[in-house]
C-alpha cells in the first residue's frame, strides 16, 4: 500500500510508492519513449488488456468491456493511489502519514489510434470534458476524498507513456500542494482587495486584449502575464465559480468547442510539441469559495524544466506572453462545420 | 532588458525574457544534450573564451584571465538577469513589474577538465563553498538584490549545458518562490510550535537514525521523511542559523568533506547520475531569522519529471526516504587521506 508523507516545511504531500520500490539499477531501464504498439491497450477491440471499466459513453445495446463505446474510463493499471481502505491518518514524531488510499483513472478519448484529441470532432471533447465532470461528481461522495484532479499528458516529453489519446484523473484524501498555494493565494488577494483574482484578471486581459488567445460566450483563453512557460495558456470560465465539476450544458459544449481550437493551435503553430493540460478545481469539501475559480491551464513543454526553474524556483519564460498569444492565436484553422460561430478576440 | 513579472495569484516572480524572444521554430533547436569539445572555455588555457573573471584562488604571481587559478568565477555569458540599471517596481494594471536586475556568475571549479566536483580534492571542494560565501558576502552590500541562490547541474539531464565542472549563483531583487514558501512554512511552524522545523527534524532523524546518510561534527545529511525524489538527499548544519554566507571556517572545511563524500557516494550507488544542488538561504535583508535555517538540497534526477508530478503538484517517490539513505550511506568510499576522520551516522 503506498503512503502519503507530509513535508512540515512546506505542507506538501508526497506519495511514497513503497511497495513497487525500486533499486538503483531499476532507473536505467526507464524508456522516455511514448510506447507504440499494434496491440495498443486503449483502441477498441482490446478491452480485454485493461483493467475493467468504470465507466463509458457507448453505443446503444454495447456492453461493458466489449467494443462499441466512444470514450472509455478505465483504472490505471499501475495506480498511484489505491481505492482500498481508510485514510488513517496519524503522526510519526513531528511528521505525519496517511494510508494512500485515493482513486486513478485514466480516461480513454477515443476507440480509434489517434495521437490527439484535436484529430476527434469537438463533440467528443465536449463528452471527454463532460465524463470528467461526471466522473469528479461521482466520486466527491466518498467521503474520504477531498480533492479531485484532471491531467492529460501528450508526448513522451510531456509524461505520456502511451501515445493513444487519453488523460488521467487523481481523486485523493490531500489537496496537491499546487492547487494548495493557489486556494492560499487567492485567499490573500481576496481579503486585501475584495475580489476574484482571476475575475479580475479576466477583466484586465479582455481590456488589453494582447494576451487574449480566444474568447467565447463561456470561456477565455490568453497567455498569463507573468507565465512561466513558453506559450504556457490558461483557460478561464467567464462566471465565477470554484468548482470544475458544478459545470451546466451550455458551458460544456462552449468549453469542448474552445479547447479543440486552441490544442489545434498549439498544435499547428508550435509543430506538435508535448504539452500538458490540468484542470485547477477547489477541494470537494469547500462549496462556492468566493476567492477561488476553476480553470485549465495548458503547458507546451517546448523547454526543459532542469536545474534552473525547477531547483532554484526561478522560471525564465523566453517567449513573452503578449507574442505567444500573438503566435497561438493568427490564423485560427477552420473550425468543425456545424458547430456555430466562435469569437475570436 | 529581460523583466520581472509577478503572478498576482502565487506571488511568484517570473523572469520575462524578451531581449531573446523566441520563435516557435527556435525551440526545436534546443540541444539537450552536455556539449563535448577541445576548446572547453570552462578549461584552463582558454581563459579568452570567457567573460573577464570577477573572483578568483589564484596560484601567487599568476595574473587575471590568464592560467594559475584553482577556482574562478566569470559572469555567465548568457545571463537570466543584468547587473546594470535599477530595480524601478511598477504596476501594469492588477499587475507588478519591475527590471530584471541582478548578477548570474559561473564558479568553474577547477582548471582541469574534470566533471564532477568528486574528482577533486576534499580542500578544493572546501574551496568551492568558500567562494560561494564569499561571492555572496560581497553582492549582499548592494542594496538592489534582496537574495542569492547557488546551485549546481551536474550532466544534460540536470540542466547542464556544459560538462566541465561548474556551478551558478543568482542574485535578485526577488525571493524566489521555492524559498519564499519555505520561508512561510517555517514561520508558521515556528508559530505554532514556537521552534525550528529544521532543528526539529535533526533531532528527530538522528533519533531515528534510518534516514541519516551521514554525520559529521557540524553538518547532517539525511533522505528526507517527505522527499519528493529518489534519494533526494538534505545537507543542514547542526547549529542553527539562517543565512549560509555567515559560516565560519570549521564549518566551511567540515562541509567540504562531507560534501564531497555524499556526492561520492551518490554517484557511485547510483551509477553517475544526473544531480542538482541547490543552497537555501534566507534572504539578504532579514537577519538572524529564528524560523528558517539554511541547508543545501541535493537532488537526484534518476526519474522524469514529466506530467504528473510537476503538472499536478503530487509527487510520487518509488524510493523510500529509508531505502534511499541506506543505499546511499552503505560501504562510504575511502575518505581522502590525511583530512580526519567522519563520523558516519
Amino acid at each position: 500500500m503506498p503512503s502519503l508523507r507530509k513535508d512540515p516545511i512546506m505542507g506538501r504531500w508526497v506519495i511514497i510508492a513503497d511497495e513497487r520500490a525500486q533499486r538503483p539499477q531499476d532507473f536505467h531501464a526507464v524508456v522516455h519513449q511514448t510506447e507504440r504498439t499494434s496491440d495498443c491497450p486503449f483502441c477498441e477491440g482490446n478491452e480485454s488488456h485493461t483493467p475493467p471499466e468504470v465507466h463509458a459513453h457507448r453505443h446503444d445495446h454495447s456492453n461493458p468491456d466489449q467494443p462499441g463505446w466512444k470514450v472509455r474510463v478505465i483504472p490505471n493499471k499501475y495506480p498511484a493511489l489505491r481505492s482500498e481502505g481508510t485514510v488513517d491518518r496519524k503522526s510519526e514524531g513531528l511528521y505525519e502519514t496517511m494510508a494512500g488510499v485515493g482513486v486513478h483513472e485514466v480516461i480513454i478519448e477515443s476507440p480509434r489510434h489517434i495521437i490527439s484529441l484535436t484529430e476527434a470532432p469537438a463533440d467528443t471533447v465536449r463528452a471527454v470534458f463532460q465524463i470528467y465532470r461526471d466522473r469528479l461528481k461521482s466520486l466527491k461522495k466518498d467521503g474520504r476524498f477531498v480533492h479531485g484532479i484532471i491531467f492529460k499528458n501528450v508526448g513522451a516529453g510531456a509524461g505520456a507513456s502511451l501515445e493513444h489519446t487519453h488523460s488521467q484523473l487523481i481523486v485523493a484524501p490531500i489537496v496537491p500542494i499546487n492547487i494548495w498555494q493557489e486556494l492560499t493565494g487567492s485567499l490573500r488577494y481576496y481579503n486585501d482587495r475584495g475580489r476574484c483574482v482571476f475575475c479580475e484578471m479576466m477583466e484586465e486581459e479582455i481590456k488589453d486584449g494582447r494576451r487574449v488567445v480566444l474568447e467565447t460566450p463561456h470561456f477565455l483563453a490568453f497567455c498569463p502575464y507573468a507565465g512561466r512557460f513558453p506559450y504556457e495558456t490558461w483557460v478561464v470560465p467567464k462566471d465565477h465559480n470554484s468548482h470544475f465539476e458544478t459545470i451546466g450544458k451550455p458551458a460544456l459544449e462552449d468549453l469542448g468547442r474552445l479547447m479543440k481550437q486552441v490544442l489545434t493551435n498549439l498544435e499547428q503553430k508550435l509543430d506538435h510539441p508535448p504539452y500538458n493540460y490540468i484542470i485547477h478545481s477547489a477541494p470537494f469539501d469547500q462549496l462556492g469559495l468566493p476567492h477561488f475559480h476553476w480553470h485549465i491551464e495548458i503547458i507546451p513543454r517546448l523547454t526543459q524544466v532542469a536545474g534552473f526553474e525547477w531547483g532554484t524556483g526561478f522560471y525564465i519564460n523566453p517567449v513573452p506572453p503578449e507574442i505567444g498569444a500573438k503566435t497561438l492565436r493568427a490564423n485560427p484553422p477552420s473550425q468543425d462545420p456545424g458547430h456555430g460561430s466562435i469569437t475570436n478576440g
